[in-house]
């Protein structure tokens, strides 16, 4: 268990705390990223749950440094923050755009007070764990604990004596969509719905949540609130109600508005626990209740709790690691842990989901359907990482994506509980279908997949995926078209997703589209300026855009031709051509200066995606990977840490952390689609990946690193099942079958 | 059919368009009481609707003089106003307290426009009839005609060529309580519950009204849209929908929050009829089909709509009048139609209704559930004359206030949809019970009915009915406590209250009850102030209120000890003890000069019930009887109308125009639970009341009028059943069994 304030806590003090030491789950700091704009949260949560129960601590308030007013909130939990108002149930971590955080449970003590601006209390005490977490409410003096299931939440509230209150508070959160319906179907039930939505301002992309909040007590007094909008007129001044939050002491039919909720009231005797359970549907509150009842039936609290933790031991016994620092392991495995946050699971226990962007209800028997895909961030290290630590999950993640194109006739991009946000550029799915495929993972609908990529290339008409895409097919670039448009980053996505799909098209026979896709990945060259030897945004009439300056675009300034970044943190990005690229840029010498250039200036963004391969590019340049080593290490200690800040950015869905699981044991996929990974020093000794034998017919990959100091990261030597390795890549078949690496690592670069 | 214009038609002209004259339901103008605060509305609705169809003219807008942010706004439609914004489905007709006012439809065409502060049109070419309405609004070019069933309403309009737009808007309308819930259902019917109540700003009275939308056309194009808060800080500036109405094209499950609504808009042919079907219940979305399917399958919107008005002329027919201009008949039949508005159905085709005070369902076979009980007012007038013409009607009313005991604890007071919403003084279903009762009406529960009416007399601890009973029991009289309390009010009403107790004791043979009833209703005799010769407050030492003002409190000034009135205006409210208070005043001629006062110096409000008796009470002063034969001719002219204004007030749920019924018939009962008629001279020459037979063992009245000139008001002579009658009253039972009242008329008072 992580306390927040380990920090404090000598090595000595948390060794004799963690006596299951041994175990992945025992590593786990859900704290990681939870400031910073990590964006993670530390409640409780199974891999891949639909409901995740997380202290809730960015309403505006005294004491909160980053509330949900400020720009691109997009986190329920804050670190810094100190004012706390309840655990939401629905949420998202690592993401960058503020969307769920809702359905509140809320204990308090004294007078009523449903006011979300004034219920609020700091907490202490905070501690998490793998599917637990708990904190003390300060000013009300209870104990709050709070564990999962995969559909379901149940909190455990430890009561001084007095009057104790449960708000369900469905008015507030991080979602833009508003809007709730609750019933009292019982004195210790309700159910109803809360609308979701608008993930990054794609105002058509919203969805119903449907809940059931049980509370496991009797003899409550309970009521609705909802606050009413100012009365027109004089009708403001003969309501006892307008413009203030309204009791509904006596109605429990059916309720309806904004800014509502739920209150259950008792005298609660000293130290009286009382639990609430909230089961969660994205298909009917039917399912919701069924959910809940199926998950929580006949398991305490204590049960529930264990069996979170016991699953996620599970997961993370996949890999193994030895050596490194007690810090090593909590980041690789808090990485791990972040890896399966999302996608999320969306059928209930029933089967059933919603259909992509359609009404419908549809099921399945053996398979699990996926949501949350950030595409654009995860295919580069998520998807590839799943696919070789997880092919079962990475299989009906595809079949998912492949069944999203049969239901709204396209593959997903930024896809959330059945809604397309149209967040990010480019064309991601075709570059995880193909690389899932080329992995040897081929048991999805292939046929129907391979349809879906070439409509997605060949359709001509604008469509989300790909504007302006008659021109790129013919002149294989996106034209500049006017300021502060996207059109570099949009082309260099297409790239890479053009040479996927030549990659699938070669296993599918197809020569044809192989060669025009092919041709068309290497497009990039049409934006290479020799003058600045990168990329710049380039016209209509084939000439380069004036005014180009290739540091405009840090901190999110605005830019033209890119998104979210500048010239230089874009212009290594051609994984699938780096070779091309050097010879563009003049050979490895020049390539290695303006590569390393990056580094020494600051130009380089390790938050950032399109900049994550970066470090990996020198093992492209014979004689200088020591400096690909070097960065590895420097960015896995830079920029991972065992505190809050130890993640540089959004997580981006564990993004970022694939790229620090793969960096710390050694191996890095240079291009989705390309089998290779490139090979590092690893932080670990020794690195055990347990395999899919079904899948793979392997058990494990060994990865071993031989050195005499902590500081011995530049490689002397590699060793392939016992035999000297004179290459820095590796083919993802090789590492398989083969089976074991075996670094020989030194103080000094090899020269 | 009656025309908003139709004082510009002459004679000749309105005598041609109504080929029907013979029909009382050709009489009636639904147009009177439309303005000077009457409260009434001219939209279609059946005898006792659960559903009327409503022009909505009270948005704030340039046009509408009195819209719904002035105080006291409690009218859908406003005669004057000039800006419509479509037609509500729920509605109270006469009342002085906004609630209902809901679910609205409005046709609009061109571009889509959702906002009510902007959709809205002038409309011209008004028509109302018994259950239909129909209009051109006149911004849009749309024919708009509606009609109603008991529980649905079905709209046609007819477009002009081009895009054609028609919404249902859940936002706004009369109620004070806020909040609904729309689902698509299909591609041309939504269902849903909009939330009503706090009816005269009583925070608990809450009801959802549950409605089936279904529009009957194909190919059409359809959303939600809702008023989107401004988002917090700057994610207000990344929305675009912040702030504003945003538009849902593309979502249709389930849809919550304040300002929403549905949009369906298509290509419209010239000409194209499009109907609009709107199906109602207080228990279900599903009953609301079922109610909608019940009344409106296989029937076409002419069919519904002649099925409307023939139900309202069979209804009118219960009263046949000849003589009389053709306004004295409108005048009549629209009174007759008024008092028929209310109480409503509640239960649905299936019998199914919302209990009283709880969230159970309950059932009934074979008899009405009504609702909207405005009891301070009807007991007067209302409920008297329904148990003469509609007896079977009036009996379900009593059975259902009693039921109503059954579920509550308690008679209803101002009962609407099941929740009782305290409004106005005293304790009045102890009146309509014992009234109906000594009518001969006895065929209910009358053991639980008679325990209830002890229940609210004898329960010491304060409560809704009668504060400070304790007190009361022992002093009869209610003290002055503080300023502006309505104490000397709510005495009067207690005191009718016990008057109707004591005679319902009687009748069940409970003489202890009689006796202490029967005292305590003379306890008025503790305000008689022999200064004034008038009520005053006396405080609980049992002194006389000091800073007395009897003219305080007209025009709704605040006063001390009365509510909304005078002392003036309640000092001869003390119906069933007339002579009592004559010997009080002094004796005959000091009661005659003191009540002459009340008409010759204004003093008199035509439109508060307590004064209602008043023009009739010179009848119990032998010799000055034609005091009252000129008092009511001269109210009959003065205060009603066969024009928008036409009611001097609220109609009170049709007490104001059941006053008119009598008096125009020339009988006015004195007193409910005394079972005198007072009799005045008609304004028709011949007025036959058709009976139920099987409740009366009759099966008419008849009353004449044998006069030379409209000017003859005064009565020469009576006779009955052709023997001379001296006297100015006749009993409930020999009017019903002599059944033949003639006056003769002349044109100066009888000396």
């Amino acid at each position: 268990m992580i306390m927040k304030n380990f920090a404090l806590l000598s090595l000595f003090v948390l060794c004799a705390l963690w006596a299951d030491a041994q175990e992945p789950a025992s590593y786990v700091n859900p704290f990681i990223g939870t400031t910073n704009y990590g964006a993670t949260y530390p409640g409780a949560v199974m891999p891949h749950g639909m409901v995740s129960v997380v202290p809730f601590n960015v309403t505006p308030h005294k004491g909160n440094e980053y509330s949900n007013t400020d720009s691109w909130c997009s986190n329920p939990y804050v670190y810094n923050n100190e004012w706390m108002t309840g655990f939401t149930h629905v949420n998202l971590s690592g993401v960058g755009c503020p969307d769920l955080g809702s359905i509140i449970v809320m204990p308090t003590t004294g007078e009523l007070n449903v006011d979300v601006n004034e219920y609020g209390t700091t907490i202490s005490n905070e501690k998490a764990r793998p599917g637990y977490y708990s904190t003390k409410l300060n000013r009300y003096n209870i104990l709050a604990e709070v564990t999962a299931t995969m559909r379901s939440g149940i909190s455990r509230f430890t009561f001084p004596e007095g009057k104790a209150n449960i708000l369900i508070d469905l008015g507030h959160g991080l979602t833009n969509e508003s809007g709730a319906h609750i019933k009292r179907v019982s004195d210790n039930e309700i159910e109803g719905y809360k609308l979701m939505g608008t993930f990054c301002y794609s105002p058509q992309s919203v969805m119903p949540v449907y809940f059931v909040v049980r509370i496991k007590r009797d003899n409550m007094q309970s009521g609705y609130w909802k606050f009413q909008d100012k009365l027109p007129g004089a009708r403001h001044n003969w309501s006892s109600t307008s413009n203030t939050y309204k009791l509904y002491k006596r109605y429990n039919k059916e309720l309806s508005g904004e800014k509502i909720g739920t209150y259950f009231s008792f005298d609660a005797t000293e130290g009286e626990q009382v639990e609430v359970q909230v089961g969660v549907s994205y298909v009917s509150i039917e399912n919701a209740r069924e959910n809940l009842d199926a998950e929580q039936t006949n398991l305490s609290f204590e049960q529930i709790k264990k069996q979170a933790y016991v699953t996620w031991n599970d997961e993370l016994k996949v890999i193994e690691v030895e050596g490194g620092t007690y810090d090593d392991k909590v980041k690789f495995y808090s990485a791990l842990y972040h890896l399966l946050l999302h996608p999320n699971i969306l059928q209930d226990v029933n089967g059933q989901y919603p259909a992509m962007e359609s009404d419908a209800i549809l099921s399945l028997d053996n398979q699990d359907r996926y949501t949350v895909f950030s595409l654009w961030d995860t295919y580069r290290t998520v998807h590839p990482l799943i696919s070789l630590l997880y092919p079962e999950k990475q299989l009906d993640m595809v079949r998912t994506m492949v069944d999203m194109y049969k239901e709204s006739g396209w593959l997903p991009k930024w896809e959330i509980y059945g809604r397309e946000a149209h967040v990010m550029e480019g064309d991601p799915a075709l570059i995880v279908i193909a690389d899932t495929y080329r992995r040897g993972l081929t048991d999805f609908d292939v046929e129907t997949a391979y349809e879906a990529m070439l409509k997605h290339a060949n359709t001509v008409d604008d469509h989300f995926l790909r504007h302006d895409n008659d021109f790129y097919l013919e002149h294989h670039y996106i034209p500049f078209l006017k300021d502060y448009d996207n059109s570099v980053s949009q082309a260099l996505e297409l790239y890479v997703a053009d040479y996927n799909l030549a990659m699938m098209a070669n296993e599918m026979g197809d020569k044809a589209t192989y060669k025009k896709a092919m041709q068309r990945s290497l497009g990039y060259r049409n934006y290479f300026d020799k003058e600045f030897k990168l990329l710049r945004p380039v016209t209509e009439e084939g000439k380069f855009m004036e005014g180009f300056d290739p540091v405009q675009g840090e901190n999110f300034e605005p830019v033209h031709g890119f998104h979210e970044g500048t010239s230089w943190q874009y212009s290594f990005a051609v994984p699938h051509d780096v070779k091309g690229l050097m010879r563009l840029m003049g050979g490895k010498n020049k390539f290695v200066q303006q590569l390393n250039k990056c580094f020494k200036d600051s130009l380089f963004d390790m938050s950032n995606e399109p900049d994550m391969g970066y470090p990996y590019l020198f093992n492209y340049a014979s004689g200088d990977e020591w400096r690909t080593q070097k960065q590895v290490h420097d960015c896995i200690n830079r920029y991972y840490k065992n505190s809050p800040d130890g993640l540089p950015g959004n997580d981006d869905t564990g993004t970022l952390s694939a790229w620090l699981i793969y960096s710390m044991m050694g191996i890095y996929p240079v291009c989705p689609g390309d089998m290779n990974y490139t090979l590092s020093s690893p932080v670990f000794d020794k690195v055990t990946i347990h395999l899919n034998k079904e899948i793979y017919q392997k058990e494990k990959i060994i990865i071993e690193a031989d050195r005499k100091s902590v500081n011995d990261i530049y490689i002397k030597g590699i060793e392939i099942n016992g035999s000297p390795y004179n290459r820095y890549f590796i083919s993802h078949k090789d590492l398989i079958e083969l089976g074991h690496i075996k670094y020989k690592l030194g103080a000094a670069p090899k020269q």
